[in-house]
């Protein structure tokens, strides 16, 4: 009866690579309002007011289109997203959330015999996904500069390489120029994940037309504000897209996801202004920290920014990035600390937030200097 | 220059197993109005005013909690779904749609060397989602009786065999002490997809307290109205849930989604009429094409039935399923028509929908028997 100790037989049972692996952890979703969240990269503005008239059609007086399956293939939302960047929809593929894409493409080019790649620091639901496919991983090391590896990239002979530009969660982007150099030259098919692109000087979705060997990732969390809608697209090579086709759930993306982007990216008016605002309070906020506290912050193309908080008495390292984290715990407000890596565990990723969430902030950092 | 010709670079980039998947076939989800849609099961009935109201709730004024990502574990929907069946949160796990889970379920336990077994006819996604693992399948043939296959289950090497009971495409459902049967010797996990369990007599949930080989999947798209919305859950021990957790996308829900879902499981004085009125329908349908047409159709535990249609002069056959099929959808009315098994050819599978739209399907069953 080896269901006696059920268990240890479930894992036994278990593909090993999948019962010996670690999960990606999420930052934290508390439950009760009253926390200032700067954790996980949201924007602090609601959405445009046409997601919300087009979420209220489309469940409309009773519900009733909720029965009905919705359209497997996104077919609207694809065609939305085409014309937006040039493309036909069969350069589109729609996902629930960026992250849904981010696993089918391992599920497509990633194996034992088939490497991803992915640089470190970077998003770090990469490995875990390389792991869940019981892949071969390259990880390429940054160093402090950041630069981004062109040549080590370019050579590497990973089947499929993810990625972040503008970077996770260092918020530094890289020239289009420098990915293209690598595209000419790389043999696997490379990711870019844009999540945090409309808040970069420029972004490499104008090669996807012409490049063949780019997959272009993005999302409609942080910039579209619809984190809790879940939507992301890739824009790649129609071969590429029906390999995502042949692999992702049939219904993946739900009929009020499906309103609500098409309502989003209907509304760039709404969005223009919006991204222009969290750009003005980054730079407000790096320039405050570079220039009156000191802090080394990585130039950032993102909606957030990466510190090296530096105490009173010139202190940095990973017990004083710790520190000031659980601080401001204490004080309900939550930012993001990556004690894993050399080059991020002694910083904190702190999302862009209101002008009013970033002066709260501003005064707990400076109440924490004062006995730090 | 391998990217040259870029479809043929991107097939042989591509893990071999994916290149040559023929993917899962979704039934037809017609955009414009106007059809008699009787194809995917869907529940003919809105979902219940508490849904409609938890949405506009949770969408609010301005959207505003749309920008926040969604617990990613959906907590309270994990404990809402506990308490109806009897078990802490920690038995629960809920999904972007029951197909997530069952795709999960893959990725913990098939592999080249892991089986995954499932029936013969069954839900045509299983063999899709071994293909997509590469693994190794096991399929076990019904005969014409639809007689559950216990001893071949029980004694069959998979490490995880999929049963759908109710059984989809026939409507067949099996009886809780035969699934206990192979509970009781099988050594692998027993996942017992009850899709269309709220219209069946009997349903193995009860079991999962204290069988710990077993995966019960549920879903709300039939029972609750809401297939637009996707949403599924899994129960089975807590050590099968933690493998799922580990291998789902961090955010796999949607914070709609886990609202409706908890408003849905909330009303069951909703839905308990809502489901003796398609069980009505289903059997007053089933007696005429039995009684009066001398159809073969199997006794049915779900929301559609399995039909052999007959013409006049007694012919039966994949001609006269298909050509029935295509009659009807000429008329716009659509059906589901599974032409790969020598089981299922002869058939048709047909959803319950409400009674005008059985009694127009009937006016047109009619039609076709005076050409056929």
């Amino acid at each position: 009866m080896p269901w006696r100790d059920p268990k240890s037989a479930i894992q036994k049972l278990a593909l090993p690579h999948v019962a010996a692996l670690e999960a990606y952890t999420p930052g934290l979703q508390p439950a009760e309002p009253g926390w200032i969240k700067l954790n996980t990269n949201e924007n602090p503005y609601p959405p445009s007011p046409r997601v919300v008239d087009a979420l209220r059609r489309a469940v409309g007086g009773d519900g009733a289109s909720l029965r009905l399956y919705p359209d497997p293939r996104s077919q609207a939302l694809r065609a939305a997203v085409g014309r937006l960047h040039g493309l036909t929809p069969d350069h589109v593929f729609i996902g629930n959330g960026a992250d849904d894409i981010l696993n089918l493409l391992t599920r497509c080019f990633c194996a034992p015999a088939g490497a991803a790649g992915f640089t470190l620091p970077s998003y770090s639901l990469y490995p875990v996904l390389v792991g869940i496919q019981d892949g071969r991983a390259i990880a390429l090391d940054f160093d402090r500069s950041m630069r981004l590896p062109v040549d080590p990239i370019a050579r590497s002979p990973a089947k499929v390489f993810f990625l972040t530009s503008p970077n996770a969660p260092t918020g530094v982007g890289f020239p289009a120029a420098e990915i293209e150099a690598i595209l000419r030259r790389f043999r696997g098919l490379l990711v870019v994940d844009e999540t945090y692109a409309a808040f970069a000087r420029e972004n490499v979705a104008k090669f996807v037309a012409r490049r063949p060997n780019l997959c272009v990732v993005r999302t409609l969390s942080k910039s579209h504000c619809l984190a809790g809608m879940r939507l992301g697209y890739a824009l790649a090579h129609p071969a590429a897209i029906g390999l995502l086709d042949r692999v992702k759930d049939s219904y993946n993306v739900s009929r009020l996801a499906q309103a609500a982007g098409l309502a989003a990216l209907g509304d760039p008016a709404y969005y223009a202004p919006l991204v222009r605002r969290v750009k003005a309070t980054r730079d407000r906020v790096w320039r405050t920290w570079t220039k009156r506290l000191g802090w080394f912050t990585y130039p950032s193309q993102s909606n957030f920014l990466f510190t090296e908080p530096r105490t009173r008495t010139g202190r940095t390292g990973p017990g004083v990035a710790r520190g000031l984290c659980d601080f401001l715990r204490a004080r309900k407000i939550l930012v993001r600390y990556f004690g894993s890596h050399a080059l991020t565990s002694s910083f904190l990723r702190i999302s862009v937030g209101t002008d009013q969430e970033m002066l709260v902030l501003q005064e707990n950092l400076e109440a924490w200097l004062r006995h730090a």
